[in-house]
């Protein structure tokens, strides 16, 4: 059996994959940090071929790169270049990263077949859905001076985010309505309690909203809709790039615009390690370790 | 009737009652503040003597001072002393203020009979809990790096803020555990499905929590119950002073504990300047006026 | 310790309390019931004397007699009087029952000051809420031939029976306005995201409702109400006696109205034995029993 | 303009369809009731060639027919022929039925090409899940001696009616576990607070459920599950023909299991007749109509 991990590079998050691994019996060590983040309990190298060599988990962080050139080593004085881990890389080691770069994996994989990324698994998308949903209601309290109870919010779209989204805020006592195309997905909305007004029609009634939270990744807000917003609503993006709203008219037309992109990470870091250490477990119990 | 406004220093709530009261078709007008700060539709005055002399309701902060001296005018590079405000008093004009200090009613009471404490009012106290609870929410979601779903909340005390915020902790997925000392709480907690404990029993448990939030105004969290707490648990005073947590001792453990008062004025100054406006207009009715 | 529990007549709830002491490894056995009910394992006398004799904790039926003169014994063919339980009373016996009516408890207290109302105990009300208030949205469902989603409904008055009433019939999504007198009553109401009416006004609105519930045991829906409500409204009445319709008026009108009393016993026996002996032990606990 | 609307035979849904089109300013008559079912504002046709030749929108039951014979007129003491039907169909005329048999669709569509089934479409699907899901909970309480709070619920299947009613249920504070197949699907029921279980996994803790609710039209329920069930759970089968229930073998047994098909038309035949209207109102807008 596969036992032994190396949390290589990353945040809080990994840090925690390292300690979930470590509560699971596994033997946990650490390269790309500097020693005062990783607990004394742990060991942790200083040599990347000494890591790679003695390890046959590799745990990479989210993103594994920013550049395609450096590994993203935010709590790391030092530097590790991803070509140095293809040259140490074994065969047979499993490599685990979050959206790791296409020639990174290519160059990688003519070493050892066990490369994954962590952040494409269906399972992690869903638990991350809570992190970033909190992390939006959080947003929405604290940068309006009303509170949502009461208030009118604007939900785009009716994927998995908004369905959590739609259900909190309705909880929290505000008037909610969920845009949406489809006429099943209209129906839904309202068997479910809440306002449903069709995607081609947000326009018409935008003006009405005091809180607006896209989830659609597609210019849904666009300057038309800014131009007939309430000039004090606050606009929350959930979408990934390119983002569902006109950022650039909506900055100049003076309207409160945040684009709030990986909340898991920055809300709730040790949930967020939680959710990636989990699906690091099922991806390895899928090889058979 | 009465129909002309002034509103008498304060911050950004008591600009909101004056705009509401302008919705609602009274006379408005401002003392106490920098022009920047007031819209321009509306008289700014620089003479104490003149605003109340025109004026016939005189609407002051929350509180209506902090040192008993001076009106408390944070938007206002000038000074306004409440000697001044008692000697310019009519006879007849209705002075409505937040926690007045009782030296200044007495005073104002030789001039007028009309001198009403708006912070006293039970419907302003009970419109105050939803602020209060969205902000004790936004704190719990930004100051853990763990969701509150599926995270254990202890809540102590079944007063309304409780009740509020046990409804809203358990929207949002956690395990949530409320005590009282009462019979009929306990078995009114169970109905409504979270957990209950006794206070006398708080700490038996207490390691079990990953959040702590005291509702109730007497140390309930005391040194015995901080040697017991998880060492990451994040612990949210809401009591009015003294507070229900020795924070001394919290400090000196290393737990970290926020005491958040006055929620409302900062998570929602303008929901909250509607109730205090909505508070001031029962007052007004039972008046007459 | 007292050990040993007779169960003495009642119906399904009293045959529950029965087996839950039992599991709890109390003797019990029964009188007042024909074999075909109780379980074999259990022992049924047929003589009293020996039945009262021989046991310590004597629980009684709710109520413990209709007419004052027998005991109610709905599942048995013989019967007992009331006078026959007083002569064979032993001192230092502990009796229970539910509503013993007041000239039987006089009697026997000359016997034994052990005689206990379990029904009047604030925990079995609080618990009996569940039942009724599951009972009264079952009514709901089956007898309007529409939904309760998207009904109109009122709910007068706001103790705990509404309380917990209109909590599951948002969930369900009805639109739900709940009535009550005083203003901070009305605050909580609107807090707590159901539209609020005062009891005073509710005539005025009455004929909005789809579906009315009454928890008021005063005439609230009287001749003015029912002249105005809709003429397919469903008036459902939770209050004791005497109730807060006036039925006979509403019949008169044609106006359907149910008067559901005792529901916890016709909705959930099992549950509602299970709170009665739950009551029961913190009564005998309280005796140090 | 289609304007002249016959309803032909069908229940108390269908008149309710008729009333709402007259309220919608259509001319409404009705063809297949005996009179005292039908407002005597409405015309009645005797002869169903004047019926079908005076009107253009002919709206049938649900079935239209029960034996591919006659059409189904549960409130008419005479009967009517499908084939009657046929002879005496105008080209141009809309036909709208529930479930019509392959023959007659086929037969009517030499004489119109305007023959829709408004049972299968989505909407009406989707609205249809309100009633289904409250009848069900109204049987849970009303054939369970125990309330749904604090009971244990199986919900199998993670399509819409166990997603409306697992929420109905947890909201009831019932403790709610959903099966289901796929890992998100399972993320997804951890993610909204259930208690989740694989499908495939069901048997192994069947026989800690006190009410289990099937969605799915297969049999889950099958010998293996019932051999382990509690002795006094209830099962309710939600699932169309073939079931998902072994009913057989459950009967054998002594576990009692309720098949509760069509629950929409008999909880709340009003609400079911407006969303049938509203269904045939959107087939006649596509139609131009």
């Amino acid at each position: 059996m596969l036992a032994n991990v190396l949390i290589l590079g990353g945040d809080l998050r990994q840090i925690r994959v390292g300690e979930e691994f470590f509560s699971d019996s596994y033997n946990v060590s650490f390269c790309g940090f500097d020693r005062e983040f990783i607990n004394s309990e742990f060991e942790l190298y200083d040599n990347l071929f000494d890591a790679l060599n003695e390890n046959d988990i590799i745990i990479m962080g989210l993103p594994v790169s920013k550049d395609a050139v450096k590994l993203n080593t935010p709590l790391y004085k030092g530097e590790i270049l991803l070509d140095d881990i293809v040259k140490c890389a074994k065969c047979q080691t499993v490599f685990l990263g979050g959206i790791p770069d296409e020639i990174f994996i290519k160059k990688l994989k003519r070493k050892t077949e066990n490369v994954f990324d962590y952040y494409s698994r269906e399972e992690l998308i869903i638990k991350n859905i809570i992190p970033t949903v909190e992390g939006a209601i959080s947003i929405a309290i604290e940068e309006t001076p009303f509170t949502l109870y009461g208030s009118n919010v604007l939900v785009t779209g009716f994927g998995r985010i908004s369905k959590l989204l739609a259900r909190y805020l309705d909880a929290l006592g505000a008037n909610v309505t969920v845009s949406a195309r489809k006429l099943h997905d209209l129906a839904w909305i309202e068997t479910l309690s809440y306002k449903n007004i069709r995607t081609s029609e947000i326009c018409k009634t935008i003006g009405e909203y005091d809180i607006i939270f896209n989830t659609v990744p597609a210019t849904v807000i666009d300057k038309n809709c800014i131009d007939n917003v309430k000039p004090d609503v606050l606009i929350i993006d959930l979408a990934s790039k390119p983002g569902g709203v006109d950022f650039n008219y909506a900055r100049e037309k003076g309207i409160k615009t945040i684009w709030a992109l990986s909340l898991p990470g920055k809300v709730a870091p040790l949930s967020a390690g939680k959710i990636i250490k989990e699906t690091i477990k099922n991806i390895l119990d899928e090889l058979g370790g």
